[in-house]
């Protein structure tokens, strides 16, 4: 049964250098819009659920655009306040081979999501609405008015009965120096509330200053997540570990932390085209899983499977359908669909 | 000495997304004309043959378009017929790594080529024209009325001489279920009226409903294409085996029947571009040596290295000319010819 | 207050060629979707109101890739039924000066909405969803089964009190060699059921096979409308006169008749880009006039207005807001905003 | 009866900015081939005669691209020499308004066509398969081999009862100071051979060193055509007046002299899109008109109207058939064609 | 004898939606580097003076574009600081005849350029390299800090017997409610400071308070603008009176008071390609006759045409050469050269 | 500190066919403008130092937009005359895998920079200004014209203490057939003037025609240089050794033989992107690291990371910083940098 999921986060511009060009030499751009929320509400809504955002856009031809991108991803945006006057954009120039990608972000602090004033979401009305909802270490990084967004939502959705996830995703260069230490009591105080959690063994060690006799990430992981699950009752906790080629490809290994167990997909290998959301992408397929009942075997399956498919796709936003997902699982390399 | 060459068959328009991008990402597309007989007839051209197109175009822009795009090919129009209404048309998503390329098909039935009707083609004429005749398996699997005009021509141009090939290339989304029941009878008329045959063990298995005690395809290849070749009096069956690989390559191996013997190229791994068409450039290689007086050996091997040529370029027809597949015969990957 | 507006329609890819290029000079396309049913909710979503369309898509990559783009321009899909194989789709050149712009379509006969089964459309389950429906005379042209669609859709809204437009829209390549004399019963049928029409003297003469003891247009207007209004009961009848000027400049009046008078926008004049759907977007402006409570002068200033707008964007479907129509309607030329 | 036409002349790659940018500010062109030969052979080609070029083209990359492209238009190549290293090109800035489009050459002396050898054209078998040849002074303007080539095929022509055509198309820049001395005896030794030519008042004082009594050009028109014909004894000379409006709009009155007879065409405004190659446009309609038997009046009103298409299609080559140009003649300005 | 000149201003990017789409109906932008500095400084530097920025850019890969942007357009960086975080840029969708171009703004105030501390500028050194520098009301709009930038660099130029330009260029979106109370103290101080001053009627009666008996603008800039240049002792004043058509084009007509007497141009009626930067194409014409010694007359027409053709070329900044201005003072409309 | 550098060079354009099509299959191409001289001029700019191209550029909008493109690239353009006709020019068709790039040349030899006159470089003036010059191979080619200014040059930076560079880059089909005779005297030449020689064995055996008793070229190298080094007098040499991949990969060893000592980098094995002007990114490392005191270890490692850099950017002229370059010879493939 189809469940009601809504994302809280911020809707960026992204705006994408075309080919391999530098933005020195273009003079053109291709743009979209994105966001943790964004690629989160429009893959459920893609799996079939209804995938909802909490957000705000200003009311400029940007802000006009951004909806209309929203509608076009299935995302419902009865939630979307329209007010403020700047929306955050990034852009991106992709990498080739040894030379890596690289994205550079406008001020964002202005955006009508990060100014959004205190009485702008209902959140008694929103969490009534929802049977599950999502937040990003992203936006936690944003401002206190911000957080308090956030953690008012959290509850308000708790306390409804609903489902809380929450996706660490620590980004160093939003928190600054001294941002572990700055970040952990606001991602304590998220972990407290949520149910489903993305991390992995870093973030137990870096933000939540946990620490492993293991010097192999293969063996932290192992000892570190059951820890966090246990110090802040989290039924499910999920991720992923990366090796990067120069080849053009990219391993990835997802695991699902569950009832006490530990379940890992096969290591992929994969070409990359854009790199970008793939993580967004797994937990997508976490979610999807956990909420049709999937066992944890497929779910972490399924979720690694999406992830590698959100690698060979532009754009940063998944656009898989589950039956992609299931094929991509089962079936090896083809040819052309005709 | 260049021969005459003629293909029967329909132009459809190839409409695709540039770059990776879904259809419903985008909102422009690339178009370009193709089918088999222009991949045939236009490769043979650039061969230095005189290659003709036996074909119908409707009277609108598209007709002109497609009429003027088979000019560029080289491809002679004497015998392009105008009239009818629709051009068929399919869209191309291209695949990237672990995703599928995705072929979509307009309603190709009410074509102009599909709906032309008893009088359009003067057999005669034509035969009288051409040393030498192309058809294949997906113009058989049209309708009654194409299949009559396809089966006339073959017999037209049998009776003035000339020599008859048949490319089985059997999809089956065209034959629909009950298939292979449906196209049996139909395909062993034209292997009947053949000289030279493009197929493998697959559609000896399939088609015609032989069986095999081997397991493996290279020992199936063996023992049936023999059986075929003797039942219907063929002089040449040729074909290959792919393999696809995850990096985006594929490897090919090419092999010729011919007076009791086989022959093969050496398997060729390669980077593919555009795979679409590929299967007709191996056809123009096998025609162009066969007339060309090449020797079995030279012949399969001109043959595999035209079709991996033909994944290199954008587009469905190939582009090589018989210097670029000789030098592709005998040189490793170069640098920037300057 | 919104109201809740249905359009029955067919959605079209429209197959654009960029600039002013023929389709045998150039080789890309702009695509997108459209449609009078398209252009019609979509107008009025933008007016604030709630457009749905009622209609009938394959599944296939183009099915999804239209159905995105009804989201993106705010149509609500509730209605939109999956099923079929084709989308119906047209190839557009655009003229310059004194060269016309050209259309060229496919087979529209075999697409999905045109070949929907008797059970596609739940006629009492949309008719209670909805205050307003909107039929053309495009979709009458089909064939009997999407006749049997229209009509019984347009008796059920009557049926639940809700109001029916019709917009005459007779397409002479549609209805073919005796085309009026097909037409006109079905334009009769239609009529009887029609609250607000949109036509003109010429339909009237043409379809209705009535006759004026005019010879100028705007005195056959003023003879003729109101003799359909009397014989049909209609409540409302609007439309517009259309000059074309050599210097890529139209000439537009609109009209309204209602309660027995005359209503005339002044004579625009107004450089064109994109002509097509221009006539949509006036009649969303009646609709929503009407719709809204404006004056039946503000009415047929306010249609004019944004069918003026409508030709100064790409693509078939209106984007211009209330807002911005209202201001076009006070305002003369203006510089850039900023 | 369709005719046989040849035009001898240089194919030239033309390499235009899009849109209205200056080289300095772009990074991209658009490509195309042509020539007045190339424009010429094309345009009567597309009016249902056989148009064949004479040219020579190098066998590079480039000389394969144009050759295609000749092909695309409906030219015979069976003339077309490959040899020599070169193509002539020439890049296009197109103006806005008070900006003038910019012409800047490469150096086309060490064209394929400019060093054509002695040996390069059989002028007898070219001269045996034609009915019609067609020259123009651009062509002229070259070198002494390439006159030499041009006046062998002008008399081989002759000498086989063919027509000979000439375009004085004088261009100031390619002959340099003191041009006209230079350029007399040459022209002379053209219009000896000439049955048809194209010229105006300009040609005749400044090539020819005639002059005139009157002060307007339409009075020294009437005054000098005649004597030219006269002293050359030619058929028809024709020719066109312009006047270059600020609006993006031309005005063309076109003429013909025929049997001690001036005829004019209405004259014609309408807006531009891309001026280079209507003249070649209106040379072909007053060939076709002639060729074809239309009265002279129909001739040069054809041949205006094929000029004023030719400003409303992108490159240099009529696309116009000879319905659309019909049409034109009669029609006034039309709305889409659907 | 070529001048020093520098210009003081933001370097914002331009995000252009390519034709006449919305920006919720594209995916691709084009993008420059402009501001009212940029324009002046480059078209001075077109004119054969030495162009330099005095400006501020982040070291970004956004700022690492615009420099080289800036040294394409033979702007001199050596004032050019690097430092700070993000970079100003606006949207800007293009109109069609009746509906508007509409630019959105990003958060500009946190600009490198907007937040340049204290010490960013070294006015001595910078005021002893420049004859000449250029300001205008735009970046007076800023904040306090880029007001304190800017009179210091004005005063240290007046010192060392350098001349002061002030374009008063009120942007009311910019200043706010009570935005002319605002700004005239700092309007004032500049025009103390200043030589040459570019503005009209309306900034004396707006900004300066000032009134007029007068009702008609022609009138009131003969009795205002003497009163300024005596109660401010500035040298020169020049301004634009500018009437927009409906039919793209808009007639333009400068003026230049200097010594006493008024000096005006004929007024142009011209096509409109890009609007934006066409005041800063006049702003550089007066500028350069004044520095070059043309007389009023000749700077005022020669400020007029620059201006007219800064309409006709994509982006901000003038293209047009003193070759190119004085051709479009002296030719009509011309043909294509070559 | 920063060191004034010269390179005297031909400027080219460079016109690309997008993606990977044929000449004949397209119809846009991708300009640029580049050269030996202005490849190694723009990466030294990069890198900190003055770069300066010392050509002749003509008076044409092509001369127009190469001049705006040098300075985008950081190069002063003090030595840039102005004068003469054409530029030389080259299409590039991009390979893919199997199917090599092709390369196509307009006739450079007309172009301004090969007809430069007697007094065109001021060669004393010019030496003054350089702490070292940079001369290659390509230009030797050209005419006895342009090897005179080449000579010149070198002597006159030799008489003023500057250090000579000369990059032997022999290409065969400039030279033609007996082309290594040909050239051998003007290498000598060059190389007794040279202070710091980029070459390999090949050169040695080639044009200096020296032999070697050894089979392997690695084995031929380190016997060869150092007699090359002791025969002409030179302090540095330095070159590489490439082999190129069917994947799409190139490995490349750079060498460096300094006071009788040889020093490599690492093997490299990269993904290529565009492969023109990696040789000239090695050889502004190898300058950069000599110029700047790095150890010979570090500078050819740094030439050898800079050239894999060049490899993965669009166009012939390197575009990564010193920071780029020192962190790819550091990190490994990496992740995006956000």
């Amino acid at each position: 049964m189809p469940k009601r999921i809504g994302a809280f986060g911020e809707v960026m511009m992204r705006l994408q250098v075309p080919g391999v060009q530098l933005l020195s030499q273009g003079n053109t751009l291709n743009y979209s819009f994105s966001g943790t929320g964004v690629n989160v509400s429009s893959a459920l809504a893609r799996f079939g659920h209804e995938g909802a955002l909490i957000s705000r856009l200003p009311n400029t031809s940007l802000g006009e655009a951004a909806a209309a991108y929203l509608r076009k991803l299935g995302i419902s945006s009865s939630f979307v306040i329209r007010g403020g006057e700047y929306l955050g954009l990034y852009f991106l120039e992709n990498g080739f081979g040894a030379r890596p990608s690289k994205v550079t972000y406008s001020n964002r602090l202005e955006s009508s999501f990060n100014t959004a004033p205190e009485e702008t979401y209902n959140y008694e009305v929103i969490a009534r609405s929802l049977d599950v909802i999502h937040f990003c270490g992203i936006t936690l990084a944003m401002n206190d008015s911000v957080r308090h967004h956030m953690k008012s939502l959290a509850r308000a959705v708790k306390q409804q009965g609903g489902t809380v996830i929450f996706d660490c995703n620590y980004r160093p260069s939003l928190w600054g120096t001294e941002g572990y230490t700055l970040a952990k009591p606001h991602y304590e105080e998220m972990l407290e509330l949520a149910d489903i959690v993305m991390m992995n063994e870093k973030d137990a060690i870096f933000i939540l200053g946990m620490s492993s006799v293991q010097a192999e990430r293969e063996e932290q992981l192992l000892e570190l997540i059951p820890a966090v699950a246990k110090q802040f009752d989290i039924s499910v906790i999920a991720g992923t570990h990366r090796s990067i080629h120069g080849d053009n490809s990219h391993s990835l290994r997802g695991f699902l932390y569950k009832n006490q167990s530990f379940f890992f997909s096969d290591t992929l290998r994969f070409l990359v085209y854009d790199r970008i959301g793939a993580g967004d992408a797994y937990t997508s397929g976490i979610v999807h899983g956990e909420l049709t009942g999937f066992t944890p075997e497929q779910t972490v399956r399924f979720a690694a499977a999406a992830s590698m498919l959100a690698h060979t796709v532009e754009g940063d936003t998944p656009m898989a359908s589950e039956a992609d997902i299931l094929r991509a699982m089962t079936l090896s390399v083809g040819d052309v669909e005709r």
